[in-house]
């Protein structure tokens, strides 16, 4: 399993306003890029917080990168993934909606009526996890799924999920030009955070694109960093 | 009056870890470009919660630079500012030692005997503000006394107050590589956060430096974004 995390921050590192609510921070360009890293990937994920203050649909929105993905043999589009321990997904969400399959990683304490109706909304659901998500096992499940190629658009809990699980392979970011602020507004990283032993990456592209910059780092194993 | 704001973030805007603990997030070439903007202000001013976490003595280093500003007529030293609104500052802190004058911003509500004992260890009140430091009235303050290059290290409750203020012309922000994480962690711009109304910047540098990159803005007037 490849693990791609891709974000759009703020210059202070945050993801959307104190309301949680979506900010453009990117533009045409980096929204280019965005779709081409989703039309290589097997499958695009992202944590329930997002489906709820986002709806979004997660497909591959230019018709080209479309075609090719099925000249090249595979699906139109990539699967939707949503990482939702309670399975708080709602049945009319766009993530369910017709143009791909739909994996929810649920926990055992998702009720019962829930997965149903979500099930009976065309979602495959994996459990994994007694309480929340458990990520090594959700992608060992994926795995097993055909899904290799995984792409990670948010948000800050389950970014940060991936890193303490030592998932992450590799990390895109375009910082925006603007300044959110807020401390209690998502950031790309959000969780219990580490005490120390840093995530450490690798520095390998720096891009200016739109009115921003887009950073790519590759993951190298956590380590002391201080 | 010209005002610089300065900092080091890990990749998720963080400037600390959610212990608050200081994290080595840059190298010595961004040490030494800290250094140099230092000597090139004519005061430095971070917020009394860096004070109390790091205790830093905010000195320029390299003693080619000490000569070049006493070439050129001024202090060896920029002047060093603390805001303080409760005058919290420790008598014994290392902004409060010789080798440069002392300013701390206080408001009203600061208790006397804190207020008396600062100035025993050598510092200068200014009270600007009823409950808090009222920013502009501070920096008007500090314009009298012929501080006109203002260079501004953090942390993020001061950094937000500033742009919510409208009176930062230069933002300047070296990414390291590494992910810090945490939902309470100190971000770059922290304090309540803009509804909307993002504090808008102009992107006009970026450099690769040690493991990282910096980024350096021009602050535009704050205007709708979104």
């Amino acid at each position: 399993m490849h693990v791609t995390v891709n974000a759009a921050t703020s210059v202070d590192g945050k993801l959307a306003s104190k309301r949680r609510e979506q900010v453009r921070i990117s533009g045409p360009k980096d929204f280019a890029r965005v779709d081409r890293l989703r039309a290589e990937s097997d499958a695009v994920l992202v944590g329930v917080g997002t489906v709820l203050a986002d709806d979004p649909s997660l497909t591959v929105k230019d018709a080209d990168r479309i075609a090719a993905r099925e000249e090249r043999g595979e699906s139109p589009q990539p699967a939707r993934i949503v990482a939702d321990s309670r399975a708080r997904t709602p049945p009319d969400a766009d993530v369910l909606d017709d143009p791909a399959p739909t994996y929810l990683l649920v926990s055992e304490a998702a009720p019962a009526d829930r997965r149903e109706a979500l099930e009976d909304a065309g979602a495959t659901l994996l459990i994994a996890g007694t309480e929340c998500v458990c990520f090594p096992e959700a992608l060992a499940a994926l795995e097993s799924e055909g899904l290799d190629r995984l792409m990670v658009e948010g948000g800050g809990e389950v970014i940060f999920s991936l890193f303490e699980a030592n998932l992450v392979d590799r990390l895109s970011v375009f910082v925006g030009s603007l300044v959110i602020g807020g401390r209690e507004a998502p950031t790309l990283a959000d969780g219990e955070g580490f005490p120390r032993d840093f995530a450490s990456l690798e520095l390998e592209d720096v891009t200016r694109l739109d009115d921003g910059v887009c950073l790519s780092w590759r993951v190298e194993d956590r380590s002391t960093t201080e």
